[in-house]
């Protein structure tokens, strides 16, 4: 028969993985899903993703793609795959893609959110999924200097350096800060993002709300493009994937 | 110096832990807090607790107490244990409590919080906080059954046989469902609980939710004194001890 190309959306929890990406001899989220759905199958089945997640973070709505030739209704992958992974990574829905479908260029959108704790104690209920911050931080200026981020921009300066792409200009559609009592969130909405861009927007939003910069800091940051007039990097397990739109 | 008693308020994740009671040889939050003070003070210290939560089972509200004659300020102790405790266990607050402060008698209320999550799928980023009950669950004759149980009552129908304790009368103030999205909360302050009651409770409104009982079930359960008649034990991961009251 045809080969299917069937599209996947995972939930995990990244904090035992050491990222998405297969390695050799390591737990990562993209080596439980090619054993996963090779059981299934009946034959080695390599699985793509659409984010390369790195260790500790986690996603709601991560992407993968697999082919196969085998007659398996669609509508039946998701529980089948889910059973046969580890109980902290999930498929929550399978679909039919088309043959040429570009799963990782395709994307318009991609939506993270990265979650900062700032009571005095370590969350320890949520130790996996937050940057414990426990401080006072100022959520209105930290908005303000998110608004600065969003359109089309060089973001360099916020591109940890081993990125090597040459082209650094992204889009950000949406960049916003909410909170709930010591909860804080940051949403970041763009068509793509640099390596490490959202946790080194995030370190830098919080010493914007610690007061030691204002908004007016990101213009110079993004003229600058340098990492190093950024700030520094927030740790993986505040941030999750939350959906990719094609 | 006079022998000095600390009450501790101990927060935990009990997913890595077989319970609170210390036991050799094995990972507990009782070994963990005496290694940790211990530690500090320089002594080999017990460390007493006022709830033995089973394994699995978290608190955002343990009561825990030991005895120093050490001068060590009293405000120092909750960071400085917390500095020498895993991540997932911390010491929120620290006072000095009289010599004679009946930490396993004296609870005039405790409560408990069971969650239970209802969506389709298993949610990763909360496994171990929470019972997946992956089916729609009435709350309406949920929260009707659980008004049932308030009062004094003799709950040995709701206690796990291993409980050999005679007096099995205890006072229930408030039992509550509320449900928010897939979530669904059930809170159960009671005065002291017998071994399993509020796992036992929730396996029985869970019944009550699939449509398998009516609320008018409760009585009869609680006249049978006798387990049986209840629901099944409902698992460890979604209790947690949210705070004890002297």
């Amino acid at each position: 028969m045809a080969v299917r190309s069937i599209k996947l959306t995972v939930q995990y929890d990244g904090s035992r993985y050491h990222g998405w990406q297969i390695q050799p001899g390591r737990k990562t989220i993209q080596g439980e899903l090619v054993e996963a759905v090779s059981s299934l199958v009946g034959t080695r089945t390599h699985v793509h993703g659409a984010s390369r997640t790195d260790a500790g973070v986690s996603a709601l709505g991560q992407v993968a793609l697999f082919e196969i030739d085998s007659p398996i209704p669609t509508e039946n992958f998701a529980e089948a795959i889910s059973g046969r992974l580890p109980p902290d990574i999930v498929v929550t829905a399978a679909e039919e893609a088309p043959r040429k479908f570009d799963l990782m260029g395709g994307p318009k959108s991609k939506l993270y959110r990265y979650t900062i704790y700032t009571g005095p104690h370590r969350p320890v209920l949520q130790l996996n999924q937050c940057w414990h911050v426990p401080r006072k931080l100022d959520v209105d200026p930290m908005s303000r200097a998110a608004q600065r981020l969003v359109g089309t921009n060089d973001f360099k300066s916020f591109a940890t350096a081993k990125d090597k792409r040459e082209q650094t200009v992204r889009t950000i559609f949406r960049c916003e800060v909410t909170a709930e009592d010591e909860w804080i969130y940051v949403d970041v909405e763009g068509d793509a993002f640099l390596y490490n861009m959202v946790r080194n927007i995030v370190g830098t939003l919080v010493e914007v709300g610690a007061g030691r910069w204002t908004p007016e800091k990101i213009p110079e940051i993004l003229e600058a493009k340098n990492r190093t007039a950024a700030g520094p990097l927030a740790p993986a397990a505040g941030l999750c994937l939350m959906w990719i739109k094609y």
